[in-house]
């Protein structure tokens, strides 16, 4: 499996995605689903896969090639984030018919992106893109998607990313949710790694890349583990609960 | 969907459950998952129940029908927890046979259930049965067991149940799992049931029950919102990133 987070907030945007790529617990091997593809100077544009290697990969070789050839629509000519979400639908689609004839009901080609970017002069931006090759936006009060096993690592990104975040704090809870993720998905794993991207910048953001043994990381974990704990510890207390009581059985019976 | 807990601490035992069922969306109803099972003044059992809501009602009424009938075995009569939990799952597979005929594809009559409780001079003890009918007990450092739709509920509880862990901070544990899952999925829906019962304490235990709009669940919200954002301000910084790094681009093209 995969686990790949994409969080807009009002300051830039920030990326997440681990690592663990496996076609059965005996093939488990370390992709990076983290593509940050070279354009042009006024934009910038990162895509995080999920779903079949075979497709994503050969979906990144095209956008590369696209821009090389500089021919038809590719990442450097597109005028906005909806459009290259679309062409990257596109050329997802077109990459999962290659095997429409394929018959083993056990293959499945399918892949969905994460696409975020900025192109100069308009807003910074993050798009999910399905199986389908349709796309969508986040919500504006959660402004996050998620991609692979989402589960685990939704509740904290539910409660804690909301527009004005700071892109830090924006950070730390995605790292956070993908510890949970990690903890409880043995096939998602890390390195796990991190793209914080300021808005109106085209520097190529800042990135981390953290290893399983990376101490930041361990120290993340146990100053979580401890804030929650302590959080508990505060939390109200349950009001007086009445001994004895019979439950209501809702059968009726 | 469904989502029951059960947590089995040195203390005791912690119990929880949603009470929404649904067969489609235009199809909501409210049911009590939590069956408190009338026995022997030596005993105590608890049933939490998910999946095919005419076969769970079957095997709950079955159980009280054998303690009534006091033939073979019943609930009454068994030696341990582990003697009920099998005794159960032959129940719930004795009843989903009854459908083996049944050729519509989409219709499931399997279930799943958490049997919690305790027979005067053992343990208190936690059980999860299968809808095949075979059962478990939770590892022994995380001590909980879940049915339904488990995964956004699970990384709390990872992260806090342990076998030390006081009644009333494993309860608040539960709440706090229970509402990230009904924030995350609308198909697992108040009123919550909870049901604390202490080691050796044969007194039915403490019930409380709590709607939507219960000012107690308001407040835990509230609460542990706060807390969590102060969490994350106190969180380590993040280590000074390297800006313009290039990705590594593991696919190596």
């Amino acid at each position: 499996m995969t686990y790949c987070i994409g969080i807009e907030v009002e300051n830039g945007l920030v990326l997440a995605s681990d690592s663990r790529t496996n076609a059965g617990v005996d093939h488990v091997s370390t992709y990076s689903k983290m593509h940050r593809i070279s354009t042009a100077a006024d934009r910038s544009f990162t895509v995080l896969s999920a779903g079949n290697l075979a497709t994503t990969q050969a979906v990144v070789r095209q956008l590369k090639r696209d821009i090389e050839n500089g021919t038809g629509i590719n990442l450097d000519s597109v005028a906005s984030l909806a459009e290259a979400a679309e062409y990257l639908g596109d050329l997802s689609v077109a990459e999962q018919q290659k095997h429409a004839e394929q018959k083993d009901p056990a293959f499945d080609p399918s892949a969905s992106f994460i696409l975020a970017g900025q192109i100069r002069g308009r807003r910074h931006q993050v798009f999910m893109i399905y199986p389908e090759g349709n796309y969508i936006r986040p919500p504006r009060r959660k402004p996050y998607l998620q991609i692979g096993d989402l589960k685990y690592g939704k509740p904290i990104l539910d409660r804690i990313v909301v527009p004005d975040l700071s892109l830090e704090n924006a950070a730390r809870c995605a790292l956070v949710s993908m510890d949970s993720t990690m903890r409880s998905n043995v096939s998602v794993g890390p390195p796990i790694e991190l793209l914080i991207c300021a808005a109106d910048s085209f520097d190529g953001g800042q990135y981390l890349r953290l290893n399983e043994d990376d101490d930041y990381l361990a120290e993340l974990r146990e100053a979580w583990h401890e804030r929650l704990r302590e959080a508990f510890d505060r939390l109200p207390e349950l009001p007086v609960a009445r001994p004895q009581i019979r439950l209501i059985d809702a059968q009726g019976d």
